[in-house]
């Protein structure tokens, strides 16, 4: 997974650098800044320019502002089609219900690996070239064992965090007996697929599957050493935030709809909210409070959920304009949250902030301040990128 | 301004061809198709990929769709500094009112032209590699004599379609005698601007300027020549809609706050209601009534109204996706807008559209559909830009 630069670099002409490196100190920008990325790819020293010391090579990023590259923590990469047509479908009147994600299943299913290796390919590309540098992505298109591994494995060829959903939606073929595809899905599926797999994910959900199911899967997923995350509240109120926590999680996904005791739960906990805008744009639904969960004190990430019906967008700076003008986050703290915030909901510690020893991965931005993700909606203002210290774009 | 194409090229591959060639015939998208640019930089043929002529050179676009290049018919990018802690607070907080317009107006009127030249050059540059093939300018930062005649001088250097925009707030120094500018725009200021200009336009608007005023300086104006436009109707309820069509305005730009009287006016009209969805996403307002406009048989475009204070993109796409999403307009409706719409708004037949004898102005998006535009929010789909019939991204 990781390549390293041989040489040391000294970063020069960064109008603005956000660092993360101490979440107490506010945003932790500092004006004309240098950055050393060391040999080992990791960042070396972070400083003013004129304290700068000195390295193998110079690179000059032109009065530009520099941020860590983006942690998406919440994508769905391996599919085949689309569903264009479904799309402006809902936005001309249809409603958006979970019916949909089985049109993926057939047309994913169908195809060939190099079709989805192509795919993958593809919105890993885009991720990049729009800043994201840690991407996470789930099966959840398959729902046979072979499929489901595949996916997995497919995943695992291109991205560094993976995550088995094999429960996102009970298949056509199971519609008279979900109890039977539970059992596949904490059984012979979580043994086929566990080798390929970080984490676990559940879609907790009316029309997918409640908390009795959720709990077998989650406690069989634990079992076998994986990590779990679930999709909770996206659709309406449920018991999934709660199931979150009380398992663990590293992630409660969507938020979109809490009560008191949700909120209260997420802010006592480690497992981070993950608020993904881009599905209530792209559902024209109702956005979740995120000023309400950073309030109580809860942990907020930002992630794209790239898939092809809920939301396609696979831009983590669009997200960010979202969060800011949605859902009343600070431009640094919509930042924090698509970086820091990421990596947390992730349970890694090496990527989203700039501190000394974290991964030199960061995206220069053709703006003087990270405020411009935001102040300039839709604008591609990526300019490079690096990752691993080495640059990608 | 034109710049030719000295053979003829067939382009090829196209999954999706928009030509808006025949209005009334819905979104006029042929499937399989090419496309055959002449040697006068014009559409020269268009029709199924089976059936296409010959031609001196080919290009193949890999199975894009191609869309006609945008027109975005108002922007305001003749201006230094930008206001991004401004809009940071506001985001935050903090109301957004006209009276930030004077902090860009210090900032432009103390700026070297060479750095307004090079503002100009960075945001049309962005705006090409979004698609956007026809920009209109106005001016409005300088509201001295000078300062506006060189910021419509600039301007022409670089955009094909000019406004004068002297009114587009009374100046601190005139605080105290708003009429004496009044006086200003249409006199003096209005004879060294109107040999630079295509248009005039008034941002009639409480804070700004008055019925009264507003009508003394469009009749100036026309008097001078200038087709008009009104900014009209933005933050609140007034006069400026209808004044636009009483005095046979090409536009009526924002149309956020209209009664049934300015809906049946502009239906009724050649003015075309030009709606700028990036200023209600980025100063939190409602949007405008799209769908009304449109069952009313108003003529609807979009634009961005790039501008550093009351919205910063420069996106079309971006702007089509918030129609679709925001004003409910399908996308196969928010492309026309941001294309013959925009060409109607600034009275232009030879571009919006790809009927032959069109300028051979357009982009290839890497997509499938032009759908993707409101689809995939936020991800940059523009893979190629061709401009008077040359490659141009």
């Amino acid at each position: 997974m990781e390549s390293s630069s041989v040489t040391t670099t000294l970063i020069t002409g960064i109008a603005e650098l956000t660092t993360h490196a101490d979440p107490d100190a506010g945003p932790g920008t500092l004006a004309d800044a240098a950055l050393v990325v060391g040999d080992d790819g990791r960042v070396a020293w972070t400083g003013p320019a004129a304290q700068a010391p000195d390295a193998d090579e110079r690179v000059d990023v032109g009065g530009r502002a520099v941020v860590p590259g983006f942690v998406d923590s919440h994508a769905h990469l391996v599919f085949a089609g689309d569903r264009a047509h479904e799309f402006a479908a809902r936005m001309t009147g249809a409603p958006y219900g979970a019916g949909g994600i089985r049109t993926t299943v057939a047309a994913t299913r169908a195809a060939g690996d190099d079709v989805l290796r192509a795919n993958l390919k593809r919105l890993t590309g885009e991720m990049l070239r729009q800043g994201t540098t840690t991407v996470e992505c789930k099966s959840g298109y398959g729902l046979t064992v072979e499929d489901e591994a595949r996916a997995l494995r497919l995943a695992r060829e291109q991205v560094e965090a993976v995550t088995y959903l094999g429960a996102h939606v009970v298949p056509a073929e199971f519609k008279d007996r979900p109890e039977d595809y539970v059992d596949l899905v904490k059984g012979e599926m979580l043994d086929a697929c566990a080798p390929y797999a970080d984490y676990a994910d559940v879609f907790c959900e009316r029309g997918a599957f409640d908390e009795e199911q959720t709990r077998e899967i989650l406690t069989a997923a634990k079992g076998r050493g994986l990590a779990v995350r679930l999709h909770a509240n996206q659709l309406g109120p449920g018991p999934g935030v709660r199931l979150a926590v009380e398992f663990g999680a590293a992630s409660a996904d969507h938020c979109t709809f809490l009560d008191d005791a949700d909120v209260d739960a997420l802010a006592g906990s480690q497992t981070v909210a993950t608020l993904l805008p881009g599905v209530e744009f792209s559902t024209r639904s109702p956005y979740p409070d995120a000023r309400r969960l950073l309030e109580a004190g809860a942990t907020v990430a930002i992630a794209t959920d790239c898939n092809p019906g809920s939301c396609y967008t696979s831009s983590m700076p669009f997200c960010i304009a979202l969060a800011v003008r949605e859902m009343r986050m600070s431009p640094a703290e919509a930042l924090w949250a698509a970086t820091a915030g990421g990596a947390r909901a992730l349970r890694r510690t090496d990527v989203g902030h700039l501190a000394v020893g974290a991964r030199a991965d960061f995206a220069v931005l053709d703006a003087p301040s990270f405020i411009h993700l935001a102040y300039r909606p839709g604008v591609p203002l990526v300019h490079r990128v690096w990752k691993n210290g080495t640059p990608a774009v």
